[in-house]
């Protein structure tokens, strides 16, 4: 090391040393994501750890009036919440200090819409052969998406919505989910598989609805939750080349099988020695794939694990979350390709869907939904 | 600040910089708890944010030899998962590259020294009137604790866990909790309360069983578990004061109703103006007192939280984790005063009660269970 070097570290560190003695810098749990702005939080946001996605159904006979009542006082406390301030109506403003990236999401579904007398922009899906759908997990009036990396702060947050949508709905679901927590990494799922490589990078084209949507929606966005339960029993009876032949990737580094690298792009077109393309034409990331980037789905999963059922099977599996500017032209024929005939649909099985338009973010003073309902 | 203290402080912060940038600092996911040593990991380990405790019953007919070999396959995957590697016969090795603390701590329940032929050094505890206990969470042959700052990396290790022990045991419950991440400060529970502030500081007298415990042992300690549901909607309905005197602490800072600090000593003589104790004979902090520091509980409570009942209550609470020499004479003291008159009853119900004899640590290449079984 250079005299130079050492001078020029040396004053730059110690004077790193007095400003971190003076401002030490925030503990994790202090982060704050910003709740104003032209999007809402939760979509573009590095994925916390936690989320809780609430299915709320709207008492019968609401209407507009009380649903924007409803939205008042619930983007009121996200917006108090996520900036780690207590609601209004607090009972345990303790638990607010925290707020450890706390984000707060609203979607509105097709019974809002029909609720609010306005035309809903979103529809259920088609229907897909392999989903096996529970009334339980689909459907909803409105979604609450809460995030954060502390469990706690979620707890809490999800109370206090709960407790003050409870005059105008009743819960339809809940889905809890965590991410695996290695910085810097795409998550991987309890398969073990590396899950969400492609994401597209240019959200303004993929993610939120621009000129061509409805007016009062621009700057939102849709989602698409779907409740995918893995056979995990059967996964680990299949071997890893069995695996890896199946989703088209290698398991440990996420590489595709014609690829050295996560990122390196697939080669469709290869052939192994026997004439055969390396990666199958049933392989999940071939049916998943997406050649134009605009159209491409921002996949934002969770795992849920709700440990053994009766029957000693395990209750687990992935809460995937797309979003995407438009759902015919982006989320549908990728599932319907996947539907057709993706090997990985032998391990899992859609059991839960619902859709909803995540309605543009709001100014300070302003409320989440005011372009539809104002 | 000084020339000297320039110098002396930028040559080892430029030092540091330079290690950093050979070795950088750890990822919170790549940390290790040491698993081999005298005790188990998990008890006196700083508290993780995710815990599972598993309990297991033994099938029918499994005797000694059975249970001498799934101790020493569980004992085998502990030692690997919480170093970071796979686990023997593990599936998904690609989720265990991220530790996170983890550990995985074994209990014995009474049903677990029969099977085996062995005196038990934990019985049932007595009938306290307070409890309304659930078979679905109460009791179990086989403890197992897995506690990491990582939720899948819990997931994962649960799984495997659960795999290997399925030719000799089948789950009797499952219990998920997780704690606030305010780094060095005492964890809140869901009321917004700071608990756990009074825990014992000399673990050899209050937790590890020593000289005076079965030979076997020594090193080891034992664990009561409770659930204990929170009417969280009543305990809302309360006002502050009413929740500070029904605790003895203020909720804001956890001091005692005597004091400024959360570790300040509580005064239990003081009067108000009236003449009756600030901190109330019924208040939670004074019937939960023990004068002895030996006679402590180790507190390690996580909060679980299953969302809402069919009823639309709150199905939330308190995992009570508490670890100590001797039942008797520490837990059961302290829990027969709370049962007689502790005012947080009016919103606290254990559901849930189980007890367990942890054993001590083990050498590499020996397991868990080995001082009793072998």
């Amino acid at each position: 090391m250079s005299r130079r070097g050492l001078f020029a570290g040396g004053a730059a560190t110690a004077a790193g040393a007095l400003a971190r003695r003076d401002t030490p810098p925030p503990q994790p749990g202090a982060q704050v994501e910003p709740f104003h702005g032209p999007h809402q939080a939760g979509v573009a946001t590095a994925a916390q750890a936690h989320a809780v996605f609430l299915g709320l159904d709207l008492l019968p006979g609401t209407r507009k009036e009380a649903i924007v009542r409803l939205l008042q006082l619930l983007t009121d406390d996200a917006a108090r919440l996520t900036q780690g301030r207590p609601a209004l109506a607090d009972t345990e403003p303790e638990l607010t200090a925290s707020p450890a990236r706390l984000t707060i999401t609203f979607g509105f579904g097709p019974g809002l819409f029909e609720a609010a007398g306005a035309g809903s922009p979103v529809a259920g899906l088609p229907a897909f052969s392999t989903d096996k759908l529970d009334k339980r997990w689909t459907g909803g009036d409105l979604l609450v998406q809460v995030c954060a990396d502390d469990s706690l702060t979620v707890a809490h947050a999800v109370r206090m919505i709960v407790k003050d949508a409870r005059s105008f709905a009743r819960m339809r679901w809940t889905q809890r989910g965590f991410r695996g927590q290695a910085a810097g990494k795409t998550q991987r799922n309890l398969m073990g598989q590396v899950d969400g490589t492609v994401n597209p990078t240019d959200l303004d084209s993929a993610v939120w609805i621009g000129q061509s949507g409805p007016a009062w929606l621009r700057g939102g966005t849709t989602l698409v939750l779907r409740r995918i339960r893995m056979q995990l029993e059967t996964w680990d009876a299949a071997d890893r080349v069995a695996r890896e032949f199946t989703i088209g990737r290698r398991l440990d580094t996420g590489a595709p099988l014609t690829g050295r690298a996560e990122h390196d792009e697939p080669d469709y077109h290869r052939l192994n020695r026997l004439g055969f393309p390396v990666i199958s034409e049933f392989a999940h990331i071939r049916r998943a794939h997406v050649s134009d980037p605009a159209r491409r789905i921002l996949r934002r999963p969770y795992n849920y694990d709700e440990g053994l059922t009766r029957d000693g099977k395990s209750d687990s599996g992935l809460l995937f979350a797309s979003y995407q500017a438009d759902i015919a032209r982006q989320f549908v024929p990728v599932q319907r390709s996947l539907a057709e005939g993706d090997l990985l649909n032998e391990w899992t099985t859609a059991i839960g869907s619902a859709v909803f338009a995540l309605p543009p973010g709001c100014a300070p003073g302003g409320w989440i939904g005011e372009t539809l309902l104002s």
